[in-house]
C-alpha cells in the first residue's frame, strides 16, 4: 500500500463494508466485538498493526502447513505474477506451473490415482466431486445410485451441496441444509459414542451396522458415493476408532459405492504421512485436496481422480462431448506456482516428518499436563492435529451448556496470553493444528499457555 | 521454475495427469486434441512456449479486464505474498488490503449496496448468494419464499446449484441440474424470439408475461429471488430488448422478489460503466462480482449486500449468533492486494472509458465489415462485447446444425490467423471480449481476422 492508513480509518471501513465470514453481524456492527488488522508473519507468530504477536497454533484454519513468511513460496508467486499471472487451463490450456503440479500431486497420491482437477477451494472441490460421481453413474447407465453418504460432524464445505455434506448444525441451521441429496451417518466419535459400555471395537461394529442399515434402508442401488475425512476435523479432531476405516470399506465396497477422501485437513502431510489416506490404508475413488496444497499463499484446490472413475469419463466425453464443468480459475497460474513450491519447501525441510515427530511430542505434552484435570474429558490427535475436550463432569462425561461459550472463553483466555487455538463450533473442544515448522519448545509453551488458561476459566 | 523443462515432458505430464476443464476427455488423452502451454503474456497479447503469439479478443474467460502483463498488479501481489500470504477473514480479522478494497468496491457499487462477502471465484459467490437469500427469508418468517428464477441461457456456475441457475444444456447433461429449488424463464434473446412477427417492444412484453405465469405457476409466496445478468453472457453475449430490465424490475418488486444482479462479467467496467447495473437502471438485492474485481490476476469474488438486506442479517445473528458461512480463502490477502492495484489501475488509466469507446468502434467495425454477409444473422453487442452469431440461411434465420460446428470452426480459423475468439457454447455465436485496453487498430484487426475466417469456412 502506498498510503499507510490509520487503523481508525482502516477500522471504520472494515464495521462499515466487509462482510466477515462465521461473525455476529450485528454485534460487529455495533463494536461489541472488535476487528483485528493482521500486518505480517513469520514462522509460526503473526502481527498485527497495533504491534500484537501471536503464536498461531491453528495455522490460519489449519491450511498454513508450511509456516508463515516462505520467501521461497512469496518468490514463486511475484515470479509467476511478473511472468503470466492468468491464463485459462480449458481445453488442454496450462501452464508450466500448472501442468507441473498435476504431476507432483499424482506422485503423492495413492496408487492408481492420476488425474487432477484443479479449483481454488475444497468446497467447490467437493461440488466437482459430487459432479463427477453423478456423471460416473450415468454414464454407467444407473441414473438412481446418487445419493451421498457423509457423516454427522464431517466437514466438507460451506456451499449449498457442500454445506449439506458437512454434518454440523451451525451451517445447516438457517439455511434449509442438509438438500435431500445427502444422507447421514453416525460420526465415528468413540468418546461421545451413546452406550458408554462399548469399547472402541465395538463401537467400530457400531458404526459398520449403521452404515449398513441406513444403506438398506435407502437402498444401495440410489447410493452412490460416502465422504468421509481421515480424521474429523471441524467436527471436533476426531481420529477414528481402530479398525474402522477397514471395515467402512469392506461395506462400500461390497455395495459398489464409490468413496470420497476429504483430505483438506489431512493432505500433505498433517498426520506424519503425506496422505491421510496412506495414514489409514484408504483406497479412495476420490481424494479432495486444498488447503495443505499451498499452504494457504494463493487459493487452490484438487480433486484427484483414481484411473478406474477416469476410464468412465473418458467413455462419457466420447459419447457427450466435451465435459461440461470448469471454473474459470481452475489450475490459476498463481496457485499453482505457489502449489510447486510449497511441496517442493515440504520436501526440503522434511516436514510431514516433523509433523509426525513435533505432534506427537504435542499430543504427548498436553496429555501429560492436563490428562488428569477434572474438566478435561478427553485429549486426542494425530500427526500434528490434537484436541481437549473440555467437560462439566469427567466421571459422568458431562458436557458443559453451549450458552456457558467455555471452549470459545478458554480460546480467549490463550489468546489474551499469546496464543492462537480454535474453539471447534459443536461442543467444548480446544483445537490444535500448528504449522508443521512447530518446535519442540514452542509446543510445550502451547500446551503450557493451555493449562494456564484452562485454570483461569475453570480452576 | 529453476529446471527448465523441455516441451516434450510437460505434454506428457499434462496428458496423463492434468484433468482439465471443459475438455473432450478422450480426445485429449488419445492426443486426437492438443495441448498449449501459454508461457507469458502482454497487453493483448499471449505467448506460448512454442513461441506463437495470439491477440487474446476474449481476454482469458472475459475476465484480464486491464490487459496482460500489468506491472504495477504483480508488484502489489507480489509485496502481499512477502508481507503476508494469508491469514483468514473469520471472526472481524482481515488485512489492509480486504478492508481497503471492500471499501472500493462499496464505492463502486450502486447506492444502498455497503456491504462485501468475499469468495473466490464468480460461482462461490453465487452460492453465497442463495445462502443468504435463504436465511433472508427465514429470518423474515417466510420459510416457505425460496425459489430462485433464472433465465434459460443465463451464466451462474458451473457448481451444482450454480449450474442448476445456468441454462445451457452443457451444463445440465449428465449431471442432474437443475436442482428442483431453480426454475427457469424465457431468456431475452430477441434474434431467437419463437416469433419473429414480434418487434422489441413485443418481445420484451413477451418476457414480461412468461415471467408472470412463471410466477403464478408456481406462487410468488415460493419465489425469493430472480438472477440475472445485465447481457446474456455465456448464453450468447445477448443485451436485452429495450425496455427489459424496467419491465422485468416491475414484475419484482410487486411479487416482493430479490433481484440478484449477476455482474461477473459486467462489473468493473466491460459496458462502459462502471456496473452493469449503472447501464440498465438495475436496483439490485445483491450483485455477483469476480473477473473484472482482480482482472483475473488472483482468483477473488464478491457478493455486494444491499443496506436493506443486511438490516434483516444483523437481526439474524442477534437471533441466531454467528453466521454458519465461510471460505477459508474468503478475503484473501493476495487477491485483495490484487484486487485494489486493479480497480486503480481501472480508473488511472480510464480503462472504463476505453472500454465503452473503443468497444462501440468495435461493434460498428464488426457491423460495417459482416452485417451484410449472408451467414451473419446479427451482430450485437454492449460496450466491450461483441458477438456475431451465424446462420445457414439468413432469410429465413435457419440455423446451422450444432454437428457442423460452424462456430468451432470459425473459431479454430481465426486461431491459426493469431486471434482468439471463442465459439460460445449453444449455437453459433463467435464470441469477443477483449482486454479493455484494446486500441482501436487492434480492433480493426480483429474484425479482419473475423472476415477472413468466416470466408475460408463458409465462403
Amino acid at each position: 500500500m502506498s498510503n499507510p492508513m490509520t487503523n481508525d480509518q482502516l477500522t471504520q471501513w472494515d464495521h462499515d463494508h466487509f462482510f466477515h465470514p462465521s461473525t455476529h453481524l450485528g454485534q460487529f456492527a455495533r463494536r461489541e466485538i472488535g476487528n483485528r488488522i493482521i500486518k505480517g508473519a513469520e514462522g509460526v507468530h503473526i502481527t498485527d498493526r497495533e504491534g500484537h504477536t501471536s503464536l498461531d497454533a491453528f495455522a490460519g484454519l489449519y491450511c498454513v502447513n508450511v509456516g508463515y513468511g516462505r520467501t521461497e513460496i512469496a518468490d514463486a508467486i511475484a515470479a509467476q505474477a511478473h511472468e503470466l499471472a492468468y491464463f485459462h487451463s480449458y481445453a488442454g490450456h496450462g501452464s508450466e506451473a500448472s501442468i507441473t503440479l498435476s504431476r507432483m500431486v499424482a506422485e503423492r497420491a495413492p496408487e492408481g490415482m492420476n488425474h487432477v482437477y484443479f479449483g481454488m477451494s475444497g468446497s467447490d472441490a467437493n461440488e466437482t466431486n459430487i459432479k463427477l460421481v453423478w456423471y460416473y453413474n450415468n454414464i454407467l447407465g444407473r441414473p438412481e445410485k446418487k445419493k451421498i453418504i457423509a457423516r454427522w460432524r464431517g466437514y466438507h464445505g460451506s456451499g449449498l451441496m457442500t454445506g449439506s455434506l458437512t454434518g454440523l448444525e451451525l451451517f445447516h441451521n438457517k439455511f434449509d441444509l442438509p438438500l435431500s441429496q445427502v444422507v447421514h451417518t453416525q460420526a465415528p466419535y468413540f468418546y461421545r459414542r451413546d452406550d458408554r459400555s462399548m469399547d472402541e471395537a465395538a463401537f467400530t461394529a457400531d458404526c459398520v451396522s449403521k452404515l449398513e442399515a441406513l444403506i438398506e434402508r435407502e437402498g444401495a442401488d440410489t447410493i452412490a458415493a460416502f465422504i468421509g475425512e481421515p480424521v474429523l476435523g471441524t467436527g471436533g479432531i476426531v481420529p477414528p476408532p481402530a479398525g474402522y476405516w477397514d471395515a467402512i470399506q469392506a461395506v462400500l465396497k461390497k455395495h459398489d459405492i464409490l468413496l470420497i477422501a476429504d483430505e483438506v485437513v489431512t493432505g500433505f502431510g498433517r498426520l506424519g504421512t503425506m496422505m491421510g489416506s496412506d495414514h489409514y490404508g484408504l483406497k479412495p475413488d476420490l481424494i479432495t485436496i486444498a488447503k495443505g496444497l499451498t499452504s494457504a499463499y494463493a487459493p487452490l484446490s484438487g480433486s484427484i481422480v483414481s484411473d478406474r472413475m477416469w476410464k468412465v469419463l473418458e467413455q462419457g466425453t466420447d459419447e457427450n462431448g466435451p465435459l461440461g464443468h470448469g471454473w474459470t480459475y481452475s489450475a490459476h497460474p498463481i496457485g499453482a506456482a505457489a502449489g510447486v513450491a510449497n511441496l517442493k519447501l515440504l520436501d526440503s525441510l522434511n516436514l510431514v516428518g516433523n509433523a509426525g515427530t513435533v505432534g506427537a511430542h504435542l499430543n504427548n505434552a498436553m496429555t501429560q499436563a492436563l490428562g488428569d484435570h477434572a474438566h478435561v474429558g478427553e485429549i486426542r490427535g494425530e500427526g500434528m492435529l490434537c484436541a481437549v475436550e473440555l467437560v462439566k463432569d469427567r466421571d459422568d462425561r458431562v458436557f458443559f451448556d453451549a450458552g456457558d461459550k467455555t471452549g470459545p472463553r478458554v480460546v480467549a483466555a490463550m489468546l489474551d496470553r499469546g496464543v492462537i487455538a480454535r474453539a471447534m463450533p459443536q461442543g467444548d473442544t480446544i483445537g490444535f493444528a500448528p504449522p508443521f515448522c512447530l518446535t519442540r519448545d514452542e509446543a510445550d509453551h502451547v500446551v503450557s499457555v493451555t493449562k494456564d488458561a484452562i485454570a483461569s476459566v475453570l480452576g
